[in-house]
C-alpha cells in the first residue's frame, strides 16, 4: 500500500499498550555532560555471550547507535550498511527506548521487552548503555586517513541471485522477481536498468548480479560479478587533483594518479577563477568542463593503471573546497567570492558521473562532500573525517594552509572552525622568487655558523635551485630569525649588525634596487643578486601577514573554547604544504602554537583520504552530514577585535 | 541530523508513557465487514463546530484518512497535498490511534488525548470514526472522469517568497534561505535549479517563485508566477493519442488535441509492434522515438492552441497499456508479447519529460500509470480511477473494447479484472470492408421492414460510405439478427428463407465467390457486390469470436464474485469504440449482459480522464497505486473450462 507518505504509521497499537515497554517517567531525560554530546557505552559480547570488551563513546544527540558504533570502529552485524532494510543490526539497549516499526517486525515481544532494537533505527537522544551481541559475519575494515579504522559499508552493493523463471502461475514483473530475491536491500530502479532488465534476465538464464548504489538499482549484470566493484575518490584541489581507484570488495586502493587542475589557465586561486566567471558568462561552462576533463583524464589513468574496466566503477566521491565543488557542478560561484560569502547549498545533490562526462558505469553516482561555509568547504569536512576531529578525545588543532587557510579546533567535545585569508605566500605567490612546490624549488633551508654549513638547501628533484616554495619560505625566515639576521619585528638587521650576529652569512645580505634581500642561492660566483634566488624584505612581510592571519585564527578559536596554546595536544598540518613544512620552523615563526615538535603532525592529503572513507562507508557520509550540525563556524572578518589581534601576531 | 535512515526514531518516549493515549487492549481489532475493506465514518463540522454532514466510506486497510476523504470528495485542510510536510490536515479520530512523530510536533498533549491527528499520516487499519473540523481554506475541485469530483492537490506546487538578503550575520546558503521561507513543503533540489539559483535570486531581488513537482524543486522563477502552472495529460493509445493541456491553478482543460500514434507504420496492434522489436534490435529505439515524437507534436499543438508557454508545463502524465508504456520509455516489450506475459515493472519510475524529447520545462517529470498486468495496463488503471471503480458501491462492469479487451467487475467491495483477446474485429481489422472509425465509416446501421427504411446508415463525416467500423459492425450484425436474416448460431439464413423473413432486404443477401454477403451500401444501382460495402459470413464469425471472448471474460469474473448477470447495476463501455456502440446492439449480440439500455453507459476516454486526475491530485496517484493491491487479476488463458465457456458464448 503506497497511498500515504512513507512515514505514515509510526507505531503499532499493540506495542504501545505493552506496559512492560514503557519507560519510567523521567528516565528519558538522563542529563548528559553538557558538551552537546551524549555518551554511549558499548559492551561487546564474545561468542559465548560474555562481555568481552567495553567502550565509551560520545556523539552528537540524534546520531544512531549504528553510526555511533561504526564511527568508533565497533562492528555490528549489517548487510545493508545501515539503510534500515536488512534488519540484522540487533543490539540490546538498557533501559526504556523507542520502538520502531521495523523493530516490531524483527523482534518478539519478549525480545522487545528485553531491550532488543535495530541499531540503525535507534537514535541516541540521551546517554545509553548498549550491548552488542557477537558478530555472525566478519565485517571487513580498512585503515585510512590518520589511523582511522573504517568498517566497510560501501554505498555500492552487489547481490548475486538465481531467480525462478516466470510461468502462468507466477507472472510477477521482472523487477519484482528480482527485488523479492534480495532480502536486505530495497532499491528503486534506474530507467536504464529497466530498459535492459528483460533482456539481461533472459539471456543470463535468470542468474544475475544486481548492482545497487545507495538506494538505486543501477544495473543488472549477467552471472556473478559480485567481486568486481570499484569507485574513485577525487581530491579536487584548486591546484592539483588526485584520484584514487578503490577496490570496494577489499577496501584497498588499486591505483593513484594526480595532475594539475585543468582550470589553472583561468587563474591560480579560487578568487581569480570566480572573477573570471563574473567577467564573461561563457567562463563558468568552460571552467566546469575543465574540471570535468581533469576528472575524466584521471579516471582513464587510474583504470588503465589498475587494469580495471571503467564500467565497473559505480561511484565517485569528490572532496573539494566550496568553489571547486560549485565549479565542477556548474553552479554559479559568484556569491562565494563576494561578501557576505554565501554558498548555494551545503550539500550538493547526487549527480550522475556521466553528467560530468566521466566514462565510468552509466549509472554511477557522484557523491560531493558537504561544506560548512564558503571558505570551509567539502575538502575540510573530508579532512575532519579523515583525522577523526569529531571522534578524538584530545584537544587538536587542524590547519590546512593555502591561499585560504582553514582552521579547526576540537577539545574532544566541541568543534569550532574558521577560515583565514592567508594570501598566496605559502603557495609561492607574491614572493619575489616564489614558485610552486615543483622541481627546482627550495623546500628546506638550514643556516649554519661556519663557512661549510653556512647555507644548506633541500631542493625538489635535486636540481639547480630555481626558486622558493612555501615550506622553503617558512624555513628561510625561521632560520634567519634563528641566526639573528631578522629581528622579531621581521626586519633585516642593519648591515653593520649583520657582520657581528652572523659573520659567514652577512655578505649574502644585499640589495636589489632599494630593497634588501638575502641571497639563498647564487648560480655562479659573482652573479648579481638579480640572478640569484633571494628572500626579499617584502617576502618576509608577506609571510608575516600570512602567518599572522593563521595564528590569529587559531588563537581566536582557542579562546572561543576557553583554551590556551599549551592545551593543544596535537597539531595536524594538512594539504601538500603541510606535508613538507618543518615543524620546528612552523613553531619558530609562530604559524602553530609553541609545542614540542613531535606534537605537530603532517596529516597528508586528508581531503583525498576523506573521499576514500566516504566511498568505503556510507556511515562516514552520515558522519560528514553530522559534522555540518556539530561544527560551529566562527566568522572572523566581522569581528571588531580582529585587526588588533592580527597586529599582535605579526611578530616572530 | 541526517546520520540515519529517515525513519529513525518513530515514537518519542514522553508520549509513549502518557497513559491517557494508550488504547484499551482489544480495541484495535474491531472486526470489519470481511470484504477486505475498512469503514470510515466522516463527520464534517460546520463553521460553528457542529456536525454538518455525515458520510461513510470504505477503503482498503492501510489507506490514510486523508486519502480516504480525498477519494470520496471530502475536503480536509492541506497545502502540501498529503506529503506529511504542511501539518495542516488536522482531524479528530475517535478511540485510540497511533501517534506519529509529526503529530507530536503539531498537537499539544491535550489535543493528542482528545484524538487530534494529522490525517495524511493516520492509516486506517481498522474501522474508524473521524471528525473533520471546518475548513479554514477553500480547496478547489474539478469534475473529471465519470462524474468524479477531484479536490485539487496537484504535484506541481508554486510558492512565491520574498527573502531577506544575506549579510555577514546571516550567511545561510541560498537553498537553505529559500526552503526556510517555505513552511509547508520540503523539496530536494534538482542540480539544474542549483545552477541557476544564485543568479535568479540576486537578479530578482530575492523575490522569487519556487516550483516544486512532488518532492523535487525543479525551478526558481523571478517574481510571482504562481498563477502559471500547467500540465499535459496523455492518453497514449495504440492507435490514437490524445493530449489535454490542463491549467493546474484552476483545474480546467485549456486545449485538447489528438493524432494517430506515429508507431502505426510498425503495425496496428501491440503484438505486431512487439514482434517488430523481436525481429530487429533497431526497432525498439525507433518505436520509442515514434511514441515520443507523437507526444512532442501534440505538446506543441496544445500549447499553441492554449496560448501557453511550454516552459510553464511542469508535469506530464501518461496513461497507456503496458506495451505502449514500455515502448515510450524504451523498455524491451518482448516478455509482454509471449507467454507467460510478464511486465518489467508494475510502476515505471518518474522520468524527465526532456528524456522523452518533450519541449516543456526542463525539470518537468513524467508520471506513468502503473499496470496490473501485461494485458491490464496503465490505461485501465486510469480508467478505473476515472470511473471510480473502487469507490462506487454499485456492482459495475467496466469493458474497454479493443484488440485486447480489458474487463473489470466490482461489487462495491471487491474488484476483479481480466483481459480477453478479442482480436481486431472491433477496430475494423480482419473484416472484409472493415475500416477504422474515420470519415466514410458506417457507424450506425438500422434495418426496417419497408422499402423506404430498409437500410438506414449513419456514416462518419456524412460522406459516401467506404467501409464499416466496429460500432457499425455490431449494429449490422445485431440488426440482421433482429430481422431474422442471421440465425442464433450466426449463419445467414438460406436464400429461400430470406424472402419470407425480410422481403425488402432479401435481395441484398448475395455472394462474393462462394461466400455469402449482405450488401449494406451499393455505390450505384447494379454495382456488383465486389464494389459494395458488405458484411460477409466470415465477418459475422469474426464478430462472434470477439464478442464470445469478451462475454466469457465477464461471465467468469461475475462468477468469481458469486454474481449473476442481472446483479450488474451499470455497464461502462470505455474507449472510443465504447462511445459509439449502440447499447441496444451491444445487448442484442450479447457483448454485454442483458440489461435495460439505460444501465449501459458510454464512459468516453476514461484513460485520458484518469491521466487528468493524476495531474490534478497526487492523492489520485496514491489511489492508482492502491488499486494495484486491491484488484485481483484473473488469468483466463490457463483455465481448463475456458474453451467450453467460450463455445457457450458464441451464439447470439
Amino acid at each position: 500500500m503506497t497511498s500515504g507518505p512513507d512515514e505514515g504509521e509510526e507505531f503499532s497499537l499493540d506495542h504501545v499498550r505493552r506496559e512492560g515497554l514503557l519507560p519510567t517517567p523521567g528516565t528519558e531525560t538522563v542529563p548528559h555532560d553538557g558538551t552537546g554530546r551524549v555518551a554511549i557505552s558499548f559492551t561487546v559480547e564474545d561468542a559465548g555471550g560474555a562481555p568481552a570488551s567495553e567502550r565509551g563513546v560520545r556523539v552528537p544527540p540524534g546520531v544512531t547507535v549504528f553510526d555511533s558504533a561504526s564511527w568508533n570502529g565497533i562492528a555490528i552485524d549489517s548487510t545493508c550498511g545501515g539503510h534500515g532494510t536488512c534488519h540484522k543490526c540487533k543490539v540490546r539497549v538498557e533501559g526504556p527506548s523507542p520502538i520502531s516499526r521495523h523493530d516490531v517486525r524483527t523482534f518478539s515481544r519478549e525480545q522487545l521487552d528485553a531491550g532488543w532494537r535495530l541499531a540503525c533505527l535507534q537514535q541516541a537522544t540521551r546517554d545509553l548503555a548498549v550491548v552488542v551481541p557477537p558478530l555472525t559475519t566478519r565485517p571487513k575494515a580498512a585503515t585510512v586517513g590518520v589511523g582511522r579504522q573504517v568498517i566497510l559499508r560501501p554505498a555500492v552493493q552487489k547481490r548475486y541471485v538465481e531467480l525462478s523463471e516466470p510461468d502462468l502461475s507466477d507472472q510477477r514483473p521482472d523487477l519484482r522477481r528480482l527485488l523479492d530475491a534480495i532480502d536486505d536491500l530495497e532499491p528503486r530502479p534506474d530507467l536504464h536498468v529497466l530498459r535492459r532488465l528483460p533482456t539481461v534476465l533472459r539471456s543470463a538464464d535468470f542468474k544475475v548480479t544486481a548492482v545497487v548504489v545507495d538506494e538505486v538499482l543501477v544495473d543488472v549484470e549477467p552471472g556473478d560479478t559480485t567481486e568486481q566493484r570499484y569507485a574513485i575518490a577525487f581530491d579536487l584541489g584548486t591546484t592539483t587533483v588526485v584520484a584514487t581507484l578503490l577496490d570496494l570488495a577489499l577496501g584497498t586502493p588499486v591505483a593513484v594518479a594526480s595532475m594539475l587542475n585543468k582550470q589553472q589557465p583561468f587563474g591560480g586561486d579560487v578568487i581569480t577563477r570566480i572573477s573570471a566567471t563574473m567577467m564573461d558568462p561563457d567562463t563558468l561552462p568552460r571552467l566546469q568542463q575543465a574540471a570535468a576533463a581533469t576528472l575524466a583524464e584521471l579516471t582513464g589513468q587510474v583504470c588503465a593503471e589498475g587494469g580495471v574496466d571503467p564500467g565497473q566503477v559505480y561511484e565517485v566521491a569528490v572532496a573539494g573546497n566550496a568553489t571547486m565543488t560549485a565549479l565542477v557542478l556548474g553552479i554559479d560561484p559568484e556569491p562565494l567570492g563576494v561578501a557576505p560569502f554565501v554558498m548555494t547549498t551545503e550539500q550538493p545533490p547526487a549527480v550522475l558521473a556521466s553528467d560530468l562526462g566521466l566514462a565510468v558505469h552509466p549509472g554511477a553516482r557522484v557523491y560531493s562532500f558537504p561544506a560548512l561555509g564558503a571558505y570551509v568547504g567539502g575538502d575540510i569536512v573530508a579532512g575532519m573525517l579523515a583525522t577523526g576531529m569529531d571522534r578524538d578525545k584530545r584537544t587538536r588543532l587542524f590547519i590546512d594552509v593555502g591561499t585560504n587557510c582553514e582552521i579547526v579546533v576540537s577539545d574532544g567535545s566541541r568543534i569550532v572552525s574558521t577560515a583565514a585569508p592567508a594570501g598566496p605566500a605559502f603557495e609561492g605567490g607574491a614572493i619575489k622568487c616564489g614558485m610552486r612546490a615543483a622541481d627546482g624549488a627550495i623546500e628546506v633551508v638550514r643556516l649554519g655558523a661556519t663557512a661549510e654549513d653556512a647555507v644548506e638547501l633541500g631542493v625538489i628533484g635535486d636540481v639547480e635551485p630555481k626558486g622558493l616554495c612555501g615550506s622553503g619560505l617558512v624555513d628561510a625566515v625561521a632560520e634567519l630569525v634563528k641566526v639573528g639576521l631578522l629581528d622579531a619585528s621581521g626586519r633585516f638587521v642593519p648591515d653593520e649588525d649583520a657582520k657581528s650576529v652572523a659573520p659567514v652569512l652577512a655578505d649574502r645580505l644585499t640589495r636589489i634596487g632599494e630593497e634588501r634581500v638575502f641571497v639563498l642561492h647564487r648560480p655562479h660566483p659573482g652573479a648579481p643578486p638579480e640572478d640569484c634566488v633571494v628572500l626579499s624584505q617584502r617576502d618576509v612581510r608577506e609571510l608575516q601577514f600570512a602567518k599572522a592571519a593563521i595564528s590569529t585564527g587559531w588563537t581566536l578559536l582557542l579562546e572561543e573554547l576557553g583554551l590556551e596554546h599549551r592545551d593543544v595536544q596535537q597539531v595536524l598540518m594538512a594539504g601538500s604544504f603541510g606535508s613538507y613544512i618543518s615543524p620546528a620552523s612552523a613553531v619558530r615563526i609562530g604559524l602553530v602554537p609553541k609545542l614540542p615538535v613531535l606534537r605537530i603532525v603532517s596529516a597528508g592529503n586528508v581531503a583525498g583520504e576523506g573521499a576514500k572513507m566516504a566511498l568505503l562507508s556510507v556511515r562516514e557520509r552520515a558522519g560528514a552530514a553530522a559534522l555540518l550540525q556539530e561544527v560551529t563556524y566562527v566568522e572572523l572578518s566581522d569581528r571588531p577585535d580582529f585587526n588588533d589581534r592580527f597586529v599582535d601576531q605579526l611578530g616572530f
